[in-house]
């Protein structure tokens, strides 16, 4: 898709045509005064979250924002590979593929050493390894991220729908009575008025989240710091439409001067628009960025000078900014302090920039705050629908703060590297680095910086990696890889990763042993029968009365035959659920390898043929737990740890 | 996407959410007066062509329906692969794919031999032979077809909408004044009032469209006539949502029993839906259907007779119908007599099931009258902005005439394959078929049903096969078939098909030979400086002062080499055009083979690695001509014959 070739426009580019560029402002409603839940910041987290908890008619979310209306120009713009996983739960993957840019490769550019003053292509390597993920790397504006959220919430159950024009003032949490106070968030806000005076509005909630950014007044709320180091770097960023003589400005460029600093070039989507990083000099200690009055001529200039011989006539500039490396970090994500943890349930969460900040040129920022809100969703869902303990509040601060811990120590030496002066033949200073060295090393963090190296730790939800053997490619604690197979019931081929969406179920899926499918002793149909009848089933204890059997565990099943292979009628009928007011059936649980494409499942992720095993997956799409296929008092023990049978 | 669940519902179902169901009527405005293009009939054909022409801000068009709004539930569902690849180039294949139902397999079932009065299953057939399109075979409701038109028509650079409540009174051509009349097209049209009685309109245009379904006005306006056999087989359709033990309920499924008839059972989008296609009594000559009070519990108890000993319980009937099936079809789809093509140019046209009519069973009805408009469209589109010579508009009937000839013939064939009775091992009636001879007529007619077989003939527009040995692969008169390839500025892996959007533009899809690419000696680069700098070239000719280089001919370029051995910087600056009001450069226009996938173009599409080829693709992705690299003249003068110099 190609737009922007006559100049920026803001919204969705397939819509752009002059005529549906009206929006009514959105309507100002009173807040509602009692909320399940109080979202505080409409950016990436907050809507993340937002859209997670819209889908659950039975939850009431309210979501202020201190702006005046939705995101038209956003500043983050980088998507990570497992945050497309993410966007693929929530159904709107597709959306980005379209419209955004992919990175597909990087392209590093070095002083010449014939002539140091210029530079020259040094080498080009895939952006993400073969196989990380079934999704590329991608960039598109944070302002359509936005709005993909919005019309999914919209379209929700629940049709929730920010209330902007508010700012938080000040809030409580009456959390001395954990438990017998049904709404323990006491939060004030100003909602601006453009006749009259501003109006204040008291709402009370059961839980509040700050997605309220870094200078986040839910964190202070909350008693809660970010410490971290006072920033000594200075960068520049502008997004701009230009004509250039640089062959690759298609392409993500790192590009290393001998004395100039160096230059970052981000490719946007629509074919014509990008984003450079400019190296600053570097700052004085505790030297404010603001006093040094840098223009976006001063930027250019540092540009040009940076890819000599290259030039670059910028025909229009989008948005600019200049700003100071810095990393800071909160200690916990929640109001519960780690000595109290025993005493009592959180109430209160800080997500995303509220609680970690570091530098924007490994595209990480919106990435992990949205894969904060993630991880939070379908707890506090689970929660309030009292399916689960409240104990489970706690893992929230437990596993994110030490993936912000991961992220904060990564872009500190990433900083560095990318701030540092290259090695030339002539050179040896200490503080200058080898950009075969730099590229070596942003190589080795691919994964990390994809997002897909994330593992949480043992805890009530994420089992010890007692049988991982049985599926070596699918570690417990980090996110289910998916893989191709095929669709039984209508010969599809699908992922099988993308039957986990964003609805707070948790997933099981079966890998079958090889085995007769139809015989009444398989596995598959033993373990079906456990999951059907036995009351120590957690389908049978963790389902609610009434609804569809599916609606807490969704049980999918992969086989390794050829798909034509299996007949469906031979199977267990757990495995075709009825469902719904009309009792039809789901054919949809089964699965095969996808044998004739040559990506068999089983060899991909390193499924034990012989034994097969469960892999349980959360609603956040990490895997919980691999177990045997018949470890069915085990299957059963790791639920009864936070589940409140209905 | 699962939908449907819980009862049928209209519209998207990523917005049936209860709270969107409310739409406004369509507001009723005045007819304009006069209109390039006056279209008849909002249904896929209507729509297809109103989509086409309305990206053309400088093309009046108007087309009226006579329904009060937009179709909610449509009756046709088969999407081709062929039809596949065309919205593609209207931009909503994506979202086909998303929300259909993927035709990967057809399964047969017929009598079993030991006990005929139940049925087994014969066989199952991939649907779609490997490699024949990117795109699968679809089913979606054609009312979401409709909801994708509509809204690219309102995102347009026009806005198009259509006026509902409109039926066309009467019509007439004042072809004798040929040329000296601008507006030759008078048309008189009812539009229905809900206060006080109707109104009538009319309007002057320079063409007239009947896209008005197998009752054409418009056809009996031009005098034209449907001839064909009366039908004798009379067959029951109706959409249902069941539950059943038959197991290939998601699968395509021609079931043919040994007494009772035959059924054909089409999964649909959602997971649930079904539609089922009931043969019934062989009906007397000239009995007619509504004769016969067939109800619903008629079709239901045949199919219930047919599939014994499975049986399907109906939970919902979203439609049902009786129709009888008939061939018919029109010698001249246009307003000129065969023996007046040389004294006058069409003015009116009729598309779709106005000129052709078939049963429904191979699923072509909707497809083959969508194709008839992206023929006819951008023709329309070329002569009415002056951009070539009226003649042109020939071609529509010719070619599309041809075509629905040979659908025709197919279909009669078909249909009566499909009635027949099935062979068993007692029986040896001449009107009885054996199950495996239907299922090798289906096979052997995969890739006309799927629409990748039509082939134009040679004509103003289309090459004789001259130079077909230097893309065997690539057929003169057959759809340009399209194959991955790595763009090389962004090694964004790409088709190179779906650069063909539908804009009305020509393309050149130049393959280089083996050759050093940065040589100025390189063929590529020759034809480049060719089609920049001759007095000859068509790009120079035929491109209107101050447009975008490439809008009227849009050349790209295929290397054979791997990408990362292209250096973009050493090419010829044609392949790098400045465009739009800043100038930018567009990057999109040079590709290499997508050689680590394995699936290199030049082996898949037979193209001379020795000397490469130009191959002329038109702007309804018809492959126009394929000529050598430096057949400089002919290239010119294959367009000199239709195209006007501006």
């Amino acid at each position: 898709m190609q737009f922007h070739l006559n100049g920026f426009q803001t919204g969705n580019p397939e819509e752009n045509n002059g005529k549906n560029s009206i929006r009514n402002p959105p309507r100002m409603r009173n807040l509602t005064e009692k909320a399940d839940v109080l979202i505080v910041g409409c950016g990436p987290a907050g809507l993340t979250l937002a859209a997670q908890l819209s889908k659950f008619p039975d939850i009431k979310t309210v979501i202020v924002e201190q702006k005046e209306d939705k995101l038209l120009l956003g500043q983050a713009d980088g998507v990570a590979c497992r945050t497309m996983e993410m966007f693929e739960a929530f159904g709107f993957s597709d959306k980005v593929l379209k419209e955004g840019y992919w990175v597909n490769e990087t392209v590093f550019w070095k002083p010449d050493d014939k002539n140091p003053k210029n530079i020259i292509r040094s080498s080009k390597i895939q952006d993400t390894e073969d196989g990380l993920s079934e999704f590329p790397h991608m960039v598109l504006n944070q302002a359509r991220v936005h709005d993909f959220y919005l019309d999914l919430m919209k379209n929700s159950p629940t049709g929730l729908e920010p209330d902007y024009s508010r700012r938080l003032i000040s809030m409580k949490i009456n959390s001395e009575m954990n438990g017998a106070n049904e709404f323990p968030v006491t939060a004030t806000l100003e909602a601006a008025n453009t006749v009259g005076p501003n109006r204040m509005e008291t709402i009370k909630a059961k839980y509040i989240v700050g997605c309220d950014g870094a200078r986040s007044i839910v964190r202070q709320g909350l008693n809660l710091t970010l410490k971290g180091d006072s920033a000594n770097q200075a960068w520049g960023v502008m997004d701009v439409l230009a004509i250039t003589d640089f062959p690759d400005v298609r392409l993500k460029a790192i590009i290393h001067s001998v004395s100039e600093g160096n230059l970052l070039i981000i490719p946007r989507e629509g074919g014509y628009l990008i984003r450079l990083y400019i190296e600053l000099d570097k700052l004085n200690e505790d030297e404010r960025i603001t006093n040094k009055n840098i223009t976006s001529e001063h930027l250019i200039a540092a540009a040009q000078r940076i890819m000599h011989p290259y030039s670059m006539e910028i025909k229009e500039i989008i948005w600019w900014s200049v700003y100071q490396i810095g990393q800071r970090l909160c200690d916990k994500f929640d109001n519960v302090p780690k000595n109290k943890i025993d005493l009592n349930y959180p109430k209160g969460f800080i997500v995303g920039d509220a609680c970690h900040t570091h530098s924007p040129q490994a595209g990480q920022g919106m990435n992990v705050s949205m894969r904060d809100s993630f991880n939070l969703g379908w707890k506090l869902a689970s929660v309030i629908k009292g399916k689960c303990s409240p104990e489970l509040l706690h893992t929230y601060s437990a596993e994110r703060q030490t993936v912000a811990k991961e992220l904060i120590d990564f872009d500190r030496e990433f900083a560095k590297m990318f701030s540092a002066r290259p090695k030339t033949s002539l050179d040896d200073e200490s503080d200058s680095i080898d950009p075969k060295e730099f590229q070596k090393y942003f190589e080795k963090h691919g994964r990390f910086t994809a997002g897909t190296a994330i593992q949480y730790y043992p805890s009530i939800i994420s089992g010890k990696p007692i049988h991982q053997e049985l599926a070596t490619g699918l570690e417990i604690g980090m996110r289910f890889h998916s893989a191709p197979v095929i669709r039984v019931a209508d010969a599809k081929p699908v992922q099988l990763g993308h039957t986990v969406k964003a609805d707070g179920r948790w997933r099981f899926f079966a890998f079958s042993p090889i085995e007769k499918v139809d015989n009444p002793n398989s596995q598959i149909n033993k373990l079906c029968n456990f999951l059907k009848n036995s009351e120590l089933s957690p389908v049978l204890k963790y389902t609610s009365k009434g609804a569809d059997i599916d609606s807490t565990f969704d049980v999918r099943v992969v086989f390794q035959e050829e798909h034509r292979d299996i007949n469906i009628e031979r199977l267990n009928s757990f495995l075709l659920p009825q469902k719904g007011k009309l009792g039809l059936r789901d054919y949809e649980k089964i699965f095969c390898a996808d044998l004739k494409s040559g990506n068999d499942i089983f060899d991909m992720r390193g499924i034990d043929r012989e034994n097969g095993c469960i892999v349980v997956v959360r609603p956040d799409q990490h895997i919980a737990n691999i177990l045997p296929l018949d470890a069915f008092s085990q299957l059963s023990d790791f639920f009864d740890k936070f589940m409140i049978s209905t």
